[in-house]
């Protein structure tokens, strides 16, 4: 695939600055381009634009004076986002059902795919432009919408109900029991686990990220949510709309996550507790209470994490003021001596 | 299915409480619960019963007046689980063995159940009622007892000893390599591994959960002992009976866990400690020292919980507490002074 | 197999210790050794080898009195690695592709082992030696080089490349896509990943380990270094020569270690940070700012270790030392309020 600037221009509705007809055949990152190559600066590192050997690239608006050939643009990122989806076609299903392991109750649309290896049980929908590929596990009464990538190795245990434009990465696994016993005073007995996993439209879930199903009702993530890698999502779980829930990061059971909510990498939240709409959540902080809607929080005991620093700060400077305390004391301590014995 | 709530109420040797003549045809949660289905309710959210739309409702001894017909035992939650189970009949292995990939020096049941895609290697023995779903891996030398349930995707590697009534959820590995190398000056040399793991009668393990070998004895993990998703339980760890493991927990070489404890979510333990019998360690807590038995511990640097509880009451406090001191300090330095020069 | 002691000295280049004619027939810890075993014994613990039943004990050189008939080395530990090595021969690539789900288009070595139920996709080429083991899946253009272990159960993903002596457990998953979105003011959208994963030789990576592919750029994991098991590596992540990665550690986005570095169990470097050469990070650090070469790090807030002591030292205090400030002051505004008044 080629293609010259100006179409490429077009394409980002970006204002063309220099020679629009070079000719751009790949994409690259800012340090690696060469000749023949697109790639894009942000605001933020305009300065390492000196060096850049690439034939065009992708400025923000306030760039007024590159040396290259290039498409003015309002955020060069999401900009470059197109420019990469132009080059890097996406897999798309071919209508092939490659494996031997399907259970003949499968409704499936003209262009579903399902590639070797993949094991579809019982009474199974899935729609149109889907694309399951190799050694997946599809349980019965799953039901999977339109244009979704299921990528090698996935497990989708029974019931589970999954919207349109989902992805799933590899090792993934949804619908596995929730965590929940009682003790009959002789043993841990297992609670049975009757919920399933809905997983909205445009949901992306990370490699070897496990998603329990529901005690009675349900585990839900609401549409356009992103999860990371290894991440643990408990029984009864509910995720709002387009959250991001970075890597290594564990939701207990029952907890209440609102929309646009950020959980950034490695942060706990306890079960049962409700974090409101727009809060972020930073790294590897520990929730251990209800937030209300836009916190910021931080911290191994998480706090509003302006109040985590001013704490931070006192305990960066603990040995020091303690010392500091303790000389001045002493002191003090001494003088009031020497004054009460004079007397 | 479907019950009168008179038999509901005999099966759990509870208490009848109004119509023992309802039908009841599924469960449901205390919230969601509509006509024809039954719910239950604990003490602790007994306020939340006035609601209720269920047909028939499991509560505590000590609810004297419902108003819907009921049955009333000593643990409603408990005996809650024996209503799920049911209405929900766990799957039974149906003795039809479908994939092509098993070796055929397997010994199994007449009841052993083996799924498409899965792979069996030489020397297996599966017991009876043992149900191994679609694609998973029994390595060489494995032995897994009677009424086991091996989710799909799961990796059971050569010389593994299974009991009976275990239950391992997808992507779950079991007898990887611990994590070994010893430097000979030039490169970190690999430390082969020849234990195996060892796990006992009831134990359940979560998704992708792993398990490795030991490097001579074995990894063990004892009778009823219950462990969730995503944890990490290195080589030659030995855990006791009916101990309950949360997701995300990391237990490094060679630890000894007793009998009974608890693991909260996240919780780290360093290699070779002993953790004694009945001991708690809170959520995220760091295990660095060996702990006595019944410890209650938390902590990023891991403290028994009411030190740690004091300690972060002091920090909470500590830029208002340092601030203070700092001004009683000034106000006596300039008293000092003052009196000083009058003399 | 049995060998004389007198020839497994020989094979270790050791000083051989009493009767040369015992006969070994296994390997076993010090703990549990028999009759007919072999062990070994550090300085560490030489206090234990009193109770050794084995026939025979590798021991240091410092140890000049054993009661058993032993051999004499410089490093015991790295010694037994050979031994273990003479008893448990490593599994062998035997040359057969059992798995009827590879494409027409390998190309493989004359010895490449491919076992059954995995995916090989199109233009992949294995080398001599290598063993693909059950269930794996390998992407369309992977490369993997000679005498690589491949587990069962690992995701493989297109366009990755492999060197020589990889080993790679179950369940780990190579090449999915990086956690990368960008807003558009209606929803994040997807950043395409058209990096790769580049593995250099000698490199070994845990069971349910993840390593994203690059955004443009590769992922790079470079010669000899180790990752232990449930590890997330984000994209573009470069890793250097023999470094040591523990369990449930986290590495974000863009991140550049150095080489030899170590990261203990559950700890996490944010993206785009350098870590220098030769650094230690101690088990639970959050890495949040770059760091020189040989830096010895620790703490939820990541800094040198020895002042973290210092300061976890005063925290341990704290409640005690702020009550005893309290009571100086105290004492002291009396004694001033008296001083004041007496004049």
């Amino acid at each position: 695939m080629e293609y010259k600037l100006k179409a490429i221009a077009q394409e980002l509705n970006g204002e063309l600055i220099g020679d629009g007809e070079v000719t751009i055949h790949s994409i690259a990152s800012l340090s690696s381009a060469e000749s023949g190559q697109i790639t894009y600066v942000t605001e933020k590192n305009i300065s390492k634009l000196t060096d850049c050997r690439a034939s065009a690239i992708v400025v923000p608006e306030k760039l007024t004076d590159a040396h290259l050939p290039g498409i003015r643009v309002k955020n060069p990122r999401l900009a470059f986002v197109h420019v990469m989806n132009l080059f890097h076609q996406a897999t798309r299903a071919n209508g092939l059902i490659s494996s031997a392991m399907v259970d003949c109750s499968l409704q499936a649309g003209e262009s579903t795919q399902i590639d070797e290896g993949t094991v579809v049980k019982e009474n199974v929908s899935i729609g149109e432009g889907t694309l399951i590929s190799s050694n997946c596990f599809i349980g019965e009464n799953v039901t999977i919408g339109d244009h979704c990538f299921i990528h090698p190795h996935v497990t989708i245990l029974r019931d589970t109900w999954i919207g349109s434009n989902v992805i799933i990465h590899s090792g993934a696994v949804i619908g596995s029991d929730g965590f929940g016993y009682e003790w009959d005073g002789q043993q841990h007995v297992k609670i049975p686990h009757a919920g399933n996993v809905v997983i909205h439209d445009d949901v992306e879930i990370g490699a070897n990220t496990t998603i329990d199903r529901g005690t009675i009702d349900p585990t839900i993530i609401e549409r356009g949510t992103k999860i990371d890698n290894l991440v643990q999502i408990a029984h009864n779980v509910h995720i709002g709309k387009h959250c991001i829930i970075a890597g290594t990061t564990a939701i207990a059971g029952s907890a209440s996550i609102g929309d646009h909510v950020v959980l950034a990498g490695g942060s706990a939240v306890v079960g049962h507790l409700t974090i409101g709409a727009h809060s972020t959540i930073l790294g590897k902080s520990n929730i251990t209470k209800d937030l209300p809607a836009h916190s910021i929080i931080s911290g191994y005991y998480a706090r509003p994490h302006h109040e985590q620093l001013r704490k931070q700060a006192a305990i960066e400077r603990l040995p020091h003021t303690l010392k500091k305390f303790s000389t001045r004391i002493d002191s003090l301590e001494k003088s009031i001596k020497k004054l009460t014995k004079e007397e």
